[in-house]
């Protein structure tokens, strides 16, 4: 839709790779570096990838930066409280006016997945290393594509029903644990002119980012949610007052 | 939203319990019959249950009965292709016009299920008697009032994705099985003035309609489906040619 | 669904009332009077309705008031920025934990329908007393019982698409305005366990309130949207961290 | 998502062409003619488009032009019922494996959609020459890409609700009349792996398909339907029995 690649910004709190060896062992970079490699790999040339960080001001999300990126994705877990409430409304309103966002895992508690859904967002959760199975519910779905009916997460934290959500425009994913729960686990939803996909694998203890197949669906997430350039959008306060006629079709 | 009981009528294939020692073991009196008495014994004075079956002429179904019938019931495995298509054209327009219809476990391959959905209605299966948890995703949903969050069908026939179904307009229950599976086993549907309950647990050779919250989850559907009297249903060869103003209101 | 009547809750911002004589000539005890005693004409003994206003304590909407509240029906125009953020936040939360809530007309832009939403809720309106007809898209939905398939109100303020809210759940009816604008005019959404229904007529220069398939809507609508004593609703802070096998059925 | 154009097969029902001088000084060579050639003008070099017609052995829709379908476009009005039953199901089936389907206008009634749709479809109308506004109601719709809010057809058959559709999986656009009706004018449904978009304006005796809105719609749809090739699906008769583990992943 747009000539050039499209620009990805990768958010990440960052937090938990500096406080637990744990997860810095698996993402000794921070886990949106992982992402962004990960995106950068598997769209080569179709896509331009930056990243921005809960430390960096404003995040790191910038009126600027925004203006230039088609798709955010947004990773967050124990600081969701930091996240300035400014930047919050900057990001919603910038996904209403058409830019693309990709929450994950622990991020469906984000201010921003929040404000956007009108819910609150709650799951069941138990962190057992349980087997996560990923299964296609929607095979015609453009995040589906190429991948297999099913793919298994050797190592995942549960996260089971009932999840909080509007009933998403588009289900995509379910998933199965070990310990018999089950997930609504990809999310597609379309709010203003912007569409946002939640992904719910990525324990922040386990590799689930250095996974073929989990890349794989944010790759394929991130060309369905981008738009390129779109129409500016009117805002809460430009609502318009319409003569009759309006339109030069009386 | 009627005044007297909710006229219901449980249709079943009732073969099996004939041909087979294990299924009549289970249910002497047929399928039918059990799940009539499940409904009249929850449902108590608000209900009116009758029973119809394949070998009765119009397999029990005929313009009378269906338009004394405010939601039917419809269990089919065997013979889907030895129901008449003339009552299954006439079934399908009295949901069109409101009838309630829950179509029952393998009633997913019949000819009824299957116009009224325009899919292939297939699914993934096996016969391995493994337990079944069925999740309620929509706690709102009046097909779930009362029952608990989770609850366990002890051995079931495996049901998984994917289901080769429109997105349900309403999803109320996921299920997950000892094998990994998931299975959108609670799809509610809209066609026409009609509701459309499908309920997928109910394999012959486990007692499932013996099963407390199953009759529940039945009983829930039937007040769900049920409409009561509603106005007379424009069909196919009715279509309103309507002169400008028609409504009084020009 | 509950033995007692429903218990209804009809809040007005009751400004306009005072402040201009045009719809005080319309609304002399305020629109929120009218709106209540065509609930009580129309439901009768099947509901019990109380008013609240802008101007009582907490707007009228105390903890102990939203508690004894089965459905709130909400309009709201010139002073949406007064309304306290501490009441939107504990409506907002008693409709996710299953009260009903109608907002009326230019409550699309209140904080509270904006927070439940997560979208702008723009519009486009043109205020020129055009006739509005208000067309019904689901004859079986239970919002549309015993109306016409068209009624129309003869003077209304035109809103018109693009209408920025989330896909409804339930599209009820669609308007039409003799300028040509359309408008989705009756729209029903699911929260949570709470179920919510936007109806777009109402402006306050027009006695929309006092015309009996108007009123015939809102009542309609209450009964959809009630759904008495449901199981205690799990809030943003008491997310459960389940252990294995914590449902009783491993 | 194809490395080639898409294949898009226009299909005309060709017969008021040859019986009516209004509708032949309209569409001299046949309305599937100008379809075809709008299609071509619009889309270039990404599409390759070719015609089928009634009259045509199987219609002109053999096994072997649909599997080198990438969207199939449909018109018929008077002779559905001449519309071989075998054609019609190898198409649904070709659908449903994910080929992209347009139903337009008096297609509407065609036996393909019906049963696509396992609804009578029916629809209010009047022929009186009057002015549709086709207004869009998901500005971020892909069919939507470059189109104005809303925009007049001078002359129209109008088309009016109820119109008796499942609830489309994404409305796109909402009409209005010049009496006042309005109607659902552009559906997109998501069947099995297809995509199906019905778009109402097109009545024979109006230059419909030779207005350049019309065109640029058909032809944003048709970039939305094409999905390239996908893997198999699997028919009524292929379901999978699984055995447990099939997926090597327990």
């Amino acid at each position: 839709m747009t000539d050039g690649p499209i620009r990805v910004t990768v958010w990440g709190e960052n937090l938990q790779e500096h406080q637990s060896d744990a997860v810095r062992a698996i993402y000794p970079d921070g886990m949106h570096t992982t992402i962004a490699a990960g995106l950068r790999t598997q769209l080569g040339e179709d896509v331009q990838v930056r990243t921005a960080t809960l430390d960096e001001p404003e995040h790191g999300l910038s009126a600027g930066v925004l203006v230039e990126t088609d798709v955010l994705t947004w990773w967050g877990h124990i600081a969701h409280d930091l996240v300035d409430d400014a930047v919050v409304q900057r990001v919603q309103a910038r996904v209403l006016a058409g830019m693309g966002l990709l929450v994950l895992h622990s991020g469906h508690y984000s201010k921003l997945f929040r404000r956007l859904m009108g819910t609150t967002c709650g799951l069941r959760w138990r962190e057992a290393g349980e087997r996560e199975l990923v299964w296609t519910v929607n095979p015609g779905h453009p995040i589906a594509r190429g991948l297999p009916e099913v793919f298994a997460i050797p190592e995942q934290e549960m996260y089971g029903e009932f999840f909080d959500i509007p009933a998403p425009d588009e289900l995509v994913f379910i998933s199965s644990f070990s310990g018999g729960e089950v997930f609504r686990s990809g999310c597609a939803f379309r709010r203003g002119q912007g569409r946002i996909f939640y992904f719910s694998p990525g324990h922040e203890t386990h590799p689930v980012y250095h996974q073929r197949e989990v890349i794989h669906v944010l790759a394929n997430a991130v060309r369905w949610a981008n738009q390129g350039s779109l129409p500016p959008y009117p805002t809460h306060t430009t609502t318009p007052n319409s003569p009759t006629g309006w339109y030069g079709a009386t």
